[in-house]
């Protein structure tokens, strides 16, 4: 909460694996914005709990004053009224953040606010660019300073570069996005215009609201609901979209690829997303009940029970009670008080770090045979927890069911993976992952159904076969910047 | 958080209506109780959330040296490692609170730490007494002062006093407990003895549970689980149990009633208690999936789907499932993070509070039939909002039923439960709520199934018919205590 | 600042040497006072710098709504205008605070506020009783719990237990305190009057004052003067006075002693107070210019230069100047933003913690002969640092002048002495402690010439010579409480 | 305090008027430097107390890992122990800072901190660039872009460009430094060199120490005695010093200025600097002492007793007096606890701000003539509170004298000036400035004097006469940033 964190310094590119959420609204009517930004960050918080931040602007004052704040916490921690109340504008955007523990500082936080040669810019962004740093020391060598490690500052720099040399702001964004390669989809409120870019593989959603006359670029339609507005469209892999009360909603598809070679991160329906958001289309939710459907015809176990690991197992656990006909139950109580700020002191062995966010519920699973889904298995060190949790409640026999194929692969574009090394699934058979987990069987989705999952729509399928819709860097590109 | 919260002083009685959790342990072993006791209370959490504390002290040490830390905030809030380190001893209670706004103070936070004629005294304390006032009173006109405003300083003056006769500090505990009326489960640390009480008509639970060669009296079931420790057996009706290195544990039953004369909360059962707890040897999660049960078949209707209003509906909804043979899944996304410290800016019509907490899966409502299951219904003014919600995501038919039976009357010992007047069911009909709430048709739970619910244990139906087990307070003694 | 501090449990007595300052206020033309008890706070700062309070309550409200806030800190760090807003009500008392570190806590700060049986006090106490330690148990021995370690609690239970017996709270006041021994000033805040009482023996100061309609009741004239009030008269020793818009200010002198058995601190004079307050009409600036003056009288010497230890040693060394005809002038330096939270980081040999609160002006001392006065030498590790510095600033002689007796007996009344083989002047000449502190000279002032500071007013000279007004406990009251 | 302050966002150059410390330290031992500099910025305190930081770098380490950490607050609020000991580095930079209010944030809070092409830098500066607006136009027409609103981003962002062409840090530093017109006094700690800059008009301060192996360069020699560090020399006028352990102590002269040019801010010597501290090889003591003499003899009265407006009024007090032989003392008493976070609750007209701070020794003026010193008047506003005060306590006669010329032009280098409109000495005379104050006499420094108080060193005195050591900038350079 309020210990001052130390503002650690440069390791730049530590900012490579997170998952973060934006939201950035305009009204044109010229209504204060802060408020709304609030609840729709608090909807996208799922998307990251180690800092936000807001930065509003008023259209009608003079060009380029931003009020922001950011810091550390949650958003419910960070803001209060009196906060939000000092944030006076029509115009502003918001950002959610998660990074490794690394670069987890107040001068990394978003969204970024500038001054630049047309006034001020706000960013706030969500993903990972994999020539960051090429694009950084060509920055350098032209005598540019660089005050944070993330990714949006080398954004900001192009744009304001590109600035010179374009009519227009949103000329400028999608000059400065066309040099950078990998995943972004990026909110930029500029003195006079909201603009959005996503990049051309679509690794990240982006998605186009309205309420009343104004409106709004998020990372989730949940947030679109949370906050009452209408979903308009999603911004579409490689568009820039300007939103202005001139010209409305305005388009640039110039860097836009054939859809084929689109590249959604898959895990934003596996995982990262919330059930109720749709992104390019596909209901999220109904993307994880099929999952559960399709292990249930590759995978068949007879059982007497389908239970999900809270919560992202929870909706292909339905599906596979769906399509097998075995019910569909619950057999855990997860602790909703754990959060980002449980402190873990001395434990005992008897005090699990598994048992304090997890209880198994015994009535559901005694004499039971269950099958378990859950949505991953990265390291396999709390697979074999709850397994034996299970066991120990008296369940007879253990299926475990995954509703996403093993990893074994680095993401370069933003997913949070450790080193292959520590992949239970690298170098491993399924029937020795099994066993180090203690299941009885143990099934993944098959990589083939991943399209099944987006509805046809072209996906990243690097983490698991390794082939990666732009070339990845040669270079471990964390904490690869130190001179 | 960190915001110096305004000390409000004496409004006594304000905390009529908590809710608390308490957790004792004495480790015979001498190792320090006090990062088992925060697992503990962590699991409890759910039981209170305004405020937390733990005291302890050490048996081998000065009699009565007892180290104590309590303060507004969830426990991974108020407690950090430094905090807990400081903290050392082999025995002491920790407590989660939750009180009405008004005497929301740092200085009603338990537990109560005190000095009197045998040393010192650490006090954690759950219920209401309906005599606190009358007690008080009398302790004035010898002499006494108070400051807080909360019973548990009135169960310790006694305590003190009872003290001077006694040969034992459970004699003094006993004797104290035999005057007090209402509803209590009293966790004590003497400078070598852990004791427990829990009042002859059990309303709130208590359990003895045991890890190695440490003792601990807790709330719940699930606190023992969490810390890895073994049940032991319920603390009865009645009961005071003291626990010590050189009698075990030892019981005096002299303040018991007959079985059919207590009157357990039914509550805990419905609403309060985590599913996976047993309270007097009765599942929670069992009891809550027959009240689904008899829902079905006392109020059956033909739908596509059951659903739970989270978290505390599903278990109902699963049992009507069960009973019906109607598929059970899943409507609505909670938002996680929605917790004690949301704070409200200027919301516009369009952000409802209830939308920012809950959101409605349009994939697994839409053009079906949904009986949706709540655990009750106050004042009405969520339930019409979550059904329109599903109406507007396309369900055709939405049924309520609730898992317990209409409120209609005040409860006196420790459920918070508005004037009457705002109370829905009160001066209603069934159909008269139905219409209010906008649902297809409602059903509530029979009275008479309760005692089915907790398995023949005797229970309180007080705020259901207004027939208490003890005579309820003439005056409303909320507030009353002012001069 | 607001780190929460470790909330330490009962180590009673610990307060014992402690100084502080109250400041109790009552408008009868109904004003708010919290503000200007803030205002009267600040100025006693230098009183107390560890923790502070105030407690207000309205009289034309319901008898005993107290509001009230203290915490660990200086009066501006504590206080915000949001929290003094909140503090509504035309009868309150403060208080600051100085403890020894052990007893440190939020539970000890001051007022203390409770409810009693008529109603509700708030109490705000300086000094120190010796028994109370003897008090507490015979109040323990009929039943009375402690909730704090300090006298404040012991003096409130006695005023509600002869409340019983007493037709005004006043002559409950009075009682109660004819059974203290010891030092107390002493201001509660009862539903409808503003009561303080002085000890007999007038250990501590406490004075009247009066602003338009309102009376004041405080530790030193100079927080009148701060708020713009008007100097009435000082309480007298033994006096007990009551103000309230009925009886104006009413005196009762029944436990008052011959003048010639008071025995007021003298180090109030030498050290505590303000230079610009009064303390029984005796100036506190004009009593140090005179231990100045007495010390070039009895300890003259040839020199330079007369300068002053900052800041109290200034005024004596002015009173040396004045008499000896050598010119006053400034030596030293002093941070001054050395306070209360200044932190020690691990500190080379180089980084003398003197060295960081002061320095020495070369310019002024350079080949100079120096007659250093400073207000006391208590274990000298200070003084002799101070004299090196000089010399290396180049003065040539060090004459040391110490505008007090020596240490050589502990205080029971609430200055805080460490143990008398830590006093420098234990078991030594002066000129051991000369040699010691590496002085050219050392002389002390007469402990003969003490009465003359005070005008002739009777005097305790306890620490000097050992012979003390009042019989002083047997044991060692510091820290005995444990059990 | 910790409570989270707005962080408003760009006004550029309302840094304008900011007075700072700086204080950079090499260890060539390879020791920790942070505590050190920890010290040496508590003695530079009073240069700037709003908010400060330290970064500090390993020279061992990977080249360019800094840790920092900054916030708003004084030093002893901001570092803690545990901070401290996170900041690992043998090279490091400190600073505390002053502004105007508007621009008081986090952000702007220093030492800044960046990455450029040849890895990390840390700046800390004092002084006001009149150019900076321009330089940063020019830069923001080369793309770039600006995350702070002081001055020191435009010059970090100079010398990252002049690093492309430069064969070494301190040649950027020196080509970079070329283009700055104002006062600056700089510190930058390159990956392996600690590099100071200082104006070529030497407005600022800035020093060189050594303590064993380590070297210091910061604002005043008093630093340097407070962690017990040996002074070295000054840094020249328009010197860049270079230290390192290849080439320990590197002078470069080469935009060095005639002296007779050189134009060091005289409110260094009379109000800004500690007056233990030597500028120049000149006693800021000393000047005072000698502007007190000067008045003595320009300004003579007759008069009982001489005294200063503390503090900074003492020692000019003191000078007058040995010119004059009227005795010197003291008048008044400074509430100690008065700082930067004093807040001001709805005052009545009684309770003053001047009282709150200051209050009058009544025997000390008691039927007096006093003469009273203070270093400035401004606004006026104070000095007749005071003067009155004075008469009140028994003043006979109050005979104002100034330690410096009469204010009547705006400063562009560092001094927080308000509109000459505000001046009481704009267009009146100095008996009518007499009068508005309520002074008997008045006498202000002779300008002419100035040199004296130096030296000789060569003065700035735009501030009294209007006449600027290099042309003022046309536009208000206040607030004039906004676009």
């Amino acid at each position: 909460m309020n210990t001052k964190e130390m503002e650690k310094n440069p390791m730049p590119f530590d900012g490579l694996h997170e998952e973060c959420g934006v939201f950035g609204m305009y009204d044109f009517d010229g209504g204060d914005v802060a408020s709304t930004i609030y609840y729709g960050l608090f909807a996208l918080q799922h998307r990251g709990q180690e800092s936000c931040g807001i930065a509003v602007s008023d259209t009608s004052g003079p060009k380029g004053r931003v009020q922001s704040y950011k810091d550390m916490g949650l958003v419910n921690e960070v803001f209060t009224p009196e906060i939000l109340g000092k944030l006076n504008g029509d115009i502003g955007v918001g950002h959610v953040r998660y990074s490794t523990a690394g670069a987890s500082t107040r001068e990394n936080a978003q969204p970024l606010v500038l001054n630049y040669v047309k006034g001020t810019l706000a960013l706030a962004h969500n993903g990972n660019l994999i020539n960051a740093n090429e694009l950084r020391h060509d920055l350098e060598y032209t005598g540019a300073i660089f005050q944070t490690t993330i990714d949006t500052e080398v954004i900001a720099y192009h744009i304001a570069r590109e600035r010179l040399n374009s009519k227009t702001a949103e000329e400028a964004v999608r000059r400065a996005v066309a040099k950078l390669k990998g995943a972004f989809s990026l909110v930029v409120a500029s003195p006079r215009k909201l603009i959005g870019a996503r990049d051309p593989f679509g690794f990240k959603p982006l998605c186009i609201g309205k309420r009343d006359n104004a409106y709004i670029l998020t990372s989730e339609t949940c947030a679109l609901e949370t906050i009452g507005a209408e979903f308009i469209r999603d911004v579409r892999p490689g568009e820039v979209v300007t939103i202005s009360p001139e010209g409305g909603i305005q388009s640039d598809m110039s860097l836009a690829l054939a859809p084929e070679k689109e590249a959604r991160c898959i895990f934003e329906y596996i995982y990262f997303a919330r059930p109720d958001s749709h992104i390019d289309g596909v209901s999220v939710y109904g993307s994880r009940i099929k999952a559960g459907r399709f292990l249930a015809m590759d995978s068949p176990v007879d059982a007497d029970l389908v239970v999900g690991v809270p919560e992202s197992g929870n909706a292909a656990a339905l599906g596979y009670s769906l399509q097998s006909g075995i019910p569909y139950g619950t057999a855990f109580v997860k602790n909703s008080y754990v959060g980002r700020t449980f402190i873990k002191p001395k434990q005992s062995s008897r005090e699990s770090s598994v048992r304090v966010k997890l209880n198994v519920l015994k009535e559901a699973v005694a004499g039971k045979r269950i099958i378990m889904i859950d949505d991953s298995i990265v390291r396999g060190t709390t697979s074999d927890r709850i397994v034996k949790m299970l066991r120990d409640a008296g369940a007879t026999e253990v299926h475990v069911r995954i509703s996403s194929p093993p990893f074994l692969w680095p993401c370069y574009f933003g997913t949070d993976i450790p080193e292959r090394e520590q992949l239970i699934a690298y170098n491993r058979t399924i029937d020795e992952i099994r066993e180090i987990i203690g299941a009885d069987s143990l099934g993944y989705l098959d990589v083939e159904r991943l399209e099944e999952l987006s509805e046809g729509l072209s996906i990243c399928k690097g983490c698991f076969n390794g082939i990666y819709p732009l070339e990845p860097p040669k270079e471990d590109i964390r904490g690869s910047y130190e001179k």
